[in-house]
């Protein structure tokens, strides 16, 4: 490997020859050299606040107008082109994210001299004008939660409205319902599919309802929170600016001390994707169990065979899908945990664990959107229903009973159930053994009206 | 003990001579005998719901009006009387809480008949007429969460208040900022404060914005979410009479398959709660780490001597309502993983962890509003400052230094600050000594300005 | 109420006026009024340390030896009497216990002055001599957690018992086995019961191997691990001391300075009674479904009807003992939570979490105990089989094809699956149907051989 | 892209044209299209189990030998060479592994036919003979849990020699105690380190005492447990095999229905990790926090300057390998929550969240293996101590007067220090003042002979 010699307030630093990067980002290389990336969209978003800065601090004669038009040129030019191997760190580096700033700032101004080293940019002095990790790294944190909650309410929806055609599909078949795994009074397939989709209607309305958490950017807060070295109006003016760049309706952070010590937003907004994993798995294990079987489980459903099951028992098709999206929210969960303990360790004016809370969410929203698209298309799309098998189950059910319940009493209805339970009939040959007249039971009995479907 | 016999639809039960409740709510007893009581708020917000049933009910002839006003005649007496010995069941019962649904119902008919013996109250056919436990325990939770959270709410306002006074009354003291635990720029301890109250601001508009969460009754679903057994409009009629009763604004649920197998909004809610205990931790460390010492510490605060410190120590002063508050804190994080859980274990049309999921979310509602109160009154309250000290760690910072990059630039600067580390000087004889001008020194170096609180 | 002024180095206080306890426990009372109780177990642990204290205080001429018989029989008469109102204090209060530690110190010298006056007992330089609570307190967490370990033990040996006393009963009934939810290859029941027995056989094992770690006492470091105030060899003969009114095989801590400030053995302890709750979790799941039903589920299990089911829904029977051991799981999954967030809280020379992990650890510990010895007494116990269900499921399956994949190979034996699948048909009829020979069909395909319970 | 076309027992599948894996794993990577990839820890394992078992079916006459050479060259041949785009298949696929487990066999069977396509070599009917995806999966988590222990206890190792050396080298200076973040009794920095070190033995003992745990291999189990389709002694011979490839010390598990349905041991074993994770954030805030200032924080220690700490603040120095360190320690916490999860999530005869529960255990092992070598050598072998800074702030301290206690009582003892602070005095000048003897007070308060280093 060859290498030019860089140097940094430490002193020099080799630093491989045809890197954009820096010194700084390599002594980060060479400090921190284990577990995954940065995410991609923390460089996205520190890109488009070193563009918006450019173009404020020029607005506010703060930056030389030729050195701003550069670093927005080349900015540009690496949003759209394919350099992700010039930001090679960790998040496993400082808790504030400093080395991943400097990263950009390096890359942006080495490249500004490779498109034209007429224009001196330098990496602390123009490209981090007015700013600090510790306003940029948060704002960057923001910026890029926001994006991964827009990328995830669509596929919800989606899920939402498949779950809303299988509804209306299913809306008066029957079946039985079960508390406590036990039979239960009966109620319609689409019902059933109802509270699922509320499930994920609800998580959908929180996330919603609380997006603004996300929208406070901390950016002019720069080291500590005072805005030291920011010109005036530096936080509204690049909000506003990241808003026209972004198409978004960021706000500047009411308060930056809280915007770089805190994190409350974020793990606010954490605790509904949380909540949202556990529906999933709820969800997902109801549609697991409805399609035990095929001959010694519920059998109420049929899945997509996908693939086959078993590398030993042929003819297995399994709820892989399911499998896969119960794995994702098991580790959302997980990740809650992280979060909460991060966001609990703030000290004075930082909190340091800003890449692991920020990857930590960026990983949960992003496997939910990829894991619920795929749970969407691959499974719920094609589930189907063993409607024959829902009828035996629903006419062999005890629990009918339970329309007894008003007209003959609580006691003598579960005497009824427990007679049939135990002689192994019907129920109705129960209630007829027990004095029950037939056409009473005939009107008073009807699994559909139990339902309330067609009220 | 004395023992009288009943029955239920299992057979005889003895039952305590003069207890009010009745067989089921023995055999609870019997048959699960550890662990803390359901909680009390529970035990109201189901008086409250049977009250309620009582006069719908009556009001749509499903419930004859003698009874009705003899069950609202009896709950307003347990509501203003102490029988807390009459609901002795767990919180380790049956999953829905049924046990403690027909322990309500046992005791309101008991004591009916005991107040008069002419009107016979049955308590499932009467005091739970058109309800099951399946739908009255939820709505149960959503009351009691729902009151919790509105007993927490002015707590945190008041601290709000405590920490807005300090922050007006230190807003120009001046003192020295931390980031990553090392020197930083300064910042004024009113700004540092009121980075404290914004994050509990923001965690009190996170309330406010989701209580609608937690104003959703599944009420009139009864027992898996149909509506089976209740008269038209029981759901409307029954929020409407609770609204009546308790001053609030709930809404009937969307969706009462929902309402009955998933507790999201609680979980939401819960996450809510978190957050704020990682933020109390986060301010509890700051203040306890400012008032370390006294001499061997930050030592920039002072907070009140409530107590003799050591057992073997004479004369330390511990901040022990810190302790208390952090200890809480910790223990809402692990209050979220079980419920988190929980909420993932539903199954079908039921979630049998309700009364571990009420009981943990109150738990957490009602330790915060005890601990932040007393952290507020017996901390915040009396904490002051050490002026001189701050004073003094100020002046003695090198990182003033920052103040001097915009002038001369960030890598001359670094090597001033290096300088005065190096030898032990302050960075003025450094900067100096470096060939910075003293009068621009001067100039360009005042803490106060680099804090902008007189923009 | 009446009090006395009794003065501390702080001031004067009203206490109680025939409170035992003194004006430190007085003011923790007053600061900290809220939350459960103190657990006993540590209330008790430390009445045996000061026991210990005085007799090891004497024997090195530390403390006057009638100041010790005193101390030591008044100690006795505490542990043997009815004095929990003497302690009142609450887990929230210091982190380090030393309000605890205190107030035993206080009720044993007031009481000792109560039964003799003539023998002046100082609360701190007498009953506390050679102590501190930095080293008492976690001395007694150890203890504490060792006994309720003790205590846990046998609860789950019975539980093996019953299982291995069902594993027999049902060794060679054979049923089908479940993977994926997804009919799978054959198994006995009593196989099945082996893996639950297995499960918690290795936790019974792993609680073995690791109850050393609770064995180490920090006795002896006093106020920062240096033994500073205590005689030579105070560590080694309170141990010894301990180990005498114990009977337990307690170690000298190796290093007091990690025994103050870590509680790493309580934690990891705790990492085994998580991994208890979730393979309870995992049986009692397993047994739960067996038992869904009657009629819609899989009802391969019966489970004893403790009480009745519904309130609206009669006749039902669900399995209530599961639902709240499952529960008591799901807390103790965020107690582990809660321990290892304040383990990881220490600073320097302490953790003030004290109080928080051995309580949660406690509450771990007794509810496992109390739960696991409810299910399997009222479950367990009584659960019996549906033998005529299992044969049906079992001679239903499809899945006996994998006894076909050696013979004919994988490919074939899944288009004989599929296609039974696909006609409804058996998978013998199937077979034949696809050329397989009928007498080798039976030779190969006997569910009993395929679990090999007879090899 | 040139495909080939390659079918399963579920039809036709598009194969790349030059992949050596199939159509099973070519629907995975269709039906799984995102997140990680599986380990290539567990590939290799997979591997090893591959290539015993061909070893062992041969000697068993249930392969052919001629089969069985060529299935064990080829899979040296993937060992040794560079295969990982043959892998592809992620983690959130089906819970058994099973596509994994397809995956191996598919490129093991086609490679094997590149080699020599003389030889047939089926995937299911050779390489997975007398194998399920069922038991070859659970063991592959087995062996590739062991291999990261044994990866991560070395590193552990090495860590506590260089504390120990720290120690050494620091035992006798004499610094402040701080319990409560208050000043303390004196202890030298080398018992501060001892703990320390302590904390990380405690959990290298804990990995050890339960490292059998791990080394319980499910292999001989197939489908369910039973062992079908397995030749007698499967079990024994396959962990013998594998303990020559591996020269590790398995053990054929003492049940393999649990080996399937239960990854207690994997849970277990990772609380472990979690409480290494916990003690390792309590030294790293100890470090760092007394590394804090330089001059407005505890300064005790030094630590290497590993990199500019600041784009904003120059010549700042941060804690970067601690807070790289500390994250990891958060992130095991998440990790750990989740894998409680998974584990208690299994069903009748397997749990479905394996390679979730593997690909934890792995990324916290792995993460604390390779972070703890980067503190131990970027951070801890260069601390140094302020040595003057040490003795300043201790002879400022007023806790010396605990050296008092025992000759003056505990309450005059605590009046003198209260004196001296609230005077700003020194102990000695307060304990004059306040009638004690200068000779004597000079007998008595030695901070050396209060730490007991000398005893």
């Amino acid at each position: 490997m060859e290498y030019r010699i860089e140097k940094d307030s430490l002193g020099n630093v080799k630093v491989p020859k045809n890197a954009l990067f820096g010194p700084q980002t390599q002594r980060s290389r060479t400090n921190f050299k284990f577990g995954r990336l940065m995410p991609i969209q923390i460089i996205h978003a520190l890109l488009q606040i070193k563009k918006a800065a450019a173009i404020v601090n020029a607005k506010d004669k703060n930056l030389d107008q030729n050195k701003s038009t550069m670093i927005v040129k080349t900015i540009n030019q690496i949003l759209d082109g394919n350099y992700r191997d010039e930001f090679p760190l960790h998040v496993y580096q400082t808790g504030s994210g400093t080395q991943t700033n400097m990263n950009v700032n390096e890359v942006v101004s080495h490249l500004a001299q490779k498109l034209n080293s007429d224009i001196k940019i330098h990496p602390n002095d123009d490209v981090n004008k007015a700013q600090s990790s510790n306003d940029t790294f948060p704002t960057a944190m923001m910026i890029a939660a926001t994006d991964a909650i827009n990328n995830l309410l669509p596929v919800l929806r989606k899920l939402v409205n498949k779950l809303n055609e299988k509804e209306i599909e299913y809306q008066t078949v029957v079946k039985i319902g079960r508390t406590h795994l036990q039979d239960a009074t009966p109620i319609t397939f689409g019902q059933e599919i109802s509270g699922w989709k509320s499930a994920i209607q609800h998580d959908i309305d929180f996330l919603i309802a609380n997006k603004a958490a996300l929208l406070e950017l901390p950016i002019g807060g720069t080291a500590v929170g005072t805005g030291l070295n920011t010109p005036d109006n530096f936080d509204l003016d690049m909000v506003n600016q990241l808003n026209k760049q972004l198409n978004e309706d960021f706000k500047v952070a009411p308060n930056k001390f809280q915007g770089l010590a805190n994190h409350s937003g974020i793990t606010m907004m954490h605790g509904i994707l949380k909540t949202l994993a556990t529906d999933l798995i709820k969800i997902g294990n109801d549609i697991r169990f409805l399609a035990s079987g095929p001959r010694a489980g519920y059998n109420e459903l049929n899945i997509p065979s996908n693939e086959p099951g078993s590398s030993i028992m042929p003819g297995k098709v399994n709820p892989t899908q399911i499998e896969a999206l119960t794995m994702v929210s098991a580790e959302i969960m997980g990740n809650d945990t992280t979060i909460n303990f991060a966001n609990s360790q703030g000290n004075f004016e930082m909190n340091v664990y800003k890449p692991l809370i920020i990857t930590k969410f960026l990983e949960s929203a992003n496997l939910l959107s990829e894991s619920v698209a795929s749970f969407t298309n691959k499974l719920v799309d094609g589930m189907t229903i063993n409607k024959e098998r829902m009828d035996n189950l629903l006419q062999n059910s005890l629990m009918l009973v339970t329309a007894l319940s008003p007209h003959i009493g609580y006691e003598r209805s579960a005497k009824i159930a427990q007679k049939a339970k135990k002689e192994g009939t019907t129920l109705k040959e129960a209630a007829l053994a027990s004095g029950v007249d037939e056409q009473e039971f005939k009107k008073w009995v009807v699994a559909r009206d139990m339902t309330n479907i067609d009220k």
